[in-house]
């Protein structure tokens, strides 16, 4: 094979986003990452199925966009892939993927309550992140997105959002790079247990207004917050330097 | 000794099981877990009187099923063994058995409030998880299950479940290999942190519905998933590869 | 100096009980562990002004029932180490005392809830805990228990109990060894977070009844239990074997 | 250059506060602490543009108190060392300063909750802390302090305090050393989790009393506790001795 640099740091950087995603708590035994490949937009990269934890470079596979490994041998893909390839192909914009089961986001899964954003950080989710029902469509099920109708219902949900949740089940998050779609996740999983213990008190809460939160989202998506707080979260996994 | 490679296997997973438990904080200096022989289905290997955390290959030690150990030598037993015994007697079809406090379900041991499963993962319960409680037949006592009687009477109460909780004390879990009773131990009580966080809002809590938990719950109890579970949380415990 | 190998193992393991509060977050940069001298039961050693975490065997300082300390040189004692003092002179039964500011238990200081055992292992709390507060004959001070009235004051409220609750700071807990008090201290803080959780259901809670506080805790109290306990939190705090 | 003692001893302690404040959780990939220069009342010292945890010597930059890097070269400052600046410009009795966005303080910054000292550890934030609301002078932003105007403003709040509040945003606490600043900032931290719980019993909460705050407050601000907590904290951020 020939030599690819712009392939090989981007692979390592998909594995360096499941051991912080592992590290944060935003996923465990299960949940995974995706990154489209930088060359074909028509496909993307993700582990066969092992927990992000313990996902190394020679557990990549190379998808199409509806799900089809390329070369997978004996590595057996996540039942999930499906949903990584239809949010892709409904997103152009969109390079990284993350499917999670973060606990604090958990409760607004199951209950009325609204996720939003509820201090400065949280306002990278937007003002609103919609809620996906397997039910509504699909009814009882094994509650997995393992079909191409489940994840194009799913990407629908979604829409131009920058992450939804999934009934009794977790959520997605996407970005325009690997530390984009990381920083989203993870802070959707800190707004949600803030908003948690601010709810919590009874009292009314003073979230984020409108036009703050499309100030301070958009600032929090340029080059030298999100550098930051990469390098802070390689860091912490494990991974000196950039 | 003649070398024998399943015994060898089954036991080294033990140990682990026992380190994988400490880890995730499901038992802490008390807690154990126990095994079926795989040769005679009247036996069965636990751990003498130590904690998980430093649980060792000869600590284990084998028992009938009226929990009478065999060649245990100086070492003492756990006071609760004959708990692992009855329920093994009772339910040929469970290979392992878990005996922990973990603290988020111990809410649901001393309140009338269910324990139910409120995100796909917590399926592995099952729809509905008894309690047993020892004043019931035994009134004040020193809250052991140290007698066959007492054993007996809890494994009445678990029945065909995968999981019951013990009033104020913790709970029972069991499964058809290792790898399944400690997925169902972190469920369980992964599920009761999440439960209570969800219904701590004062919000209607949109649980799984039954054929859901039965869906899911088979599926989560095959190969693949179980199998990505375990190889994480021996990382996580420190045992590399599987 | 003579060999001393009774008094070396004993200040042994008051280095370990310091390390071992430190690691189970029942002291922070703050509280300290004192023992009663083995040949001389007017005499204690507790280390100079360290936190926890670092005491090593050279802060041990002895004292006599007063709080002088000797040979101290220019190692500066506690403030409070006063406390310790005048509950040893107290209690000739009590071996080992903790004092401790644990997060969990300070809301039993605040407010007019009672911390009572709610699991099996909250019986060695005993029945009752009791609560000092400053104020009621010092009125307003910087809050330490650092003069001989203060800390006899505080030794009549424990009496006859294995610990009690200091108003807005935090607890003491004594043990008939180094192991019973550690255990003490750390199932008191488990019991008191737990509770927390069982009462913010806000459904009735069934506590764990008189005659059974009883059995347990004295069961919990024999050597089989509280050699296991120990083992583990040793081994938590980095000291391989016992 | 010629050899500076008393700087490069106080650079390597704001190393040590950039580590410790990232391990005890008050900040993460973001928030900041600088300290005054010792021999130029009218400069300040602060990191470039990177999280705390992984700020090393050669990140320092110093600044005036406008907010002017000095010999940045290549380092790019943080968007809002200006914060530092002007509280620093405002308050000759402070030395050193942390901002920071701990998860527990931020509930008071989005509803009508006051901070107060609860225990005995919190009365070093004082009787009151002042909220300051960007929204007030300046209205929908971004939610940086990331002009003069605006950290002027937010100085003013503070006033006089040791530790203020920023609406939907985080805090600044500050001290006469970088040992009694971190002290602030931990503390400030443990008080408001602390507080939360107590408050969310329900019940009447029995804080800490005016003379109580004033006399306690200062015993802490002495050289022993500051000095014992400086060496644990320092310790647990993996830094031997003092």
């Amino acid at each position: 094979m020939a030599s690819d640099p712009v392939l090989d740091s981007l692979l390592a950087d998909l594995v360096k986003a499941n051991r912080v995603l592992a590290r944060e708590g935003v996923v465990d035994d299960f949940g995974h990452v995706a990154v489209r490949d930088p060359h074909d937009p028509t496909r993307f990269w993700l582990s066969r199925s092992r927990s992000p934890e313990v996902v190394e470079r020679d557990d990549l596979i190379r998808f199409d966009l509806d799900a089809n490994p390329e070369n997978a041998g004996h590595r057996r893909p996540y039942l999930e892939s499906v949903l990584h390839a239809r949010i892709l192909a409904a997103r152009p914009d969109v390079m990284c993927t993350v499917h999670h089961h973060a606990r604090p986001v958990l409760p607004y899964t199951v209950t009325s309550r609204k996720l939003r954003p509820i201090f400065h950080m949280g306002s990278v989710m937007g003002a609103e992140v919609p809620l996906w029902d397997s039910q509504d469509e699909f009814g009882d099920t094994n509650m997995l997105i393992d079909t191409i109708p489940k994840a194009d219902s799913l990407a629908r949900a979604l829409g131009a959002h920058t992450c939804a949740l999934l009934r009794r089940h977790g959520a997605v998050c996407v970005g325009a790079s690997i530390p984009e779609a990381v920083f989203v996740a993870i802070y959707m999983t800190e707004n949600a247990a803030l908003q948690y213990a601010a709810e919590a008190t009874g009292l009314p809460v003073d979230y984020l207004r409108p036009r703050e939160i499309e100030q301070t989202g958009a600032m929090l998506r340029t080059e030298r917050p999100l550098r930051r707080a990469w390098e802070y979260r390689c860091a912490r996994a494990g991974f000196a330097g950039l």
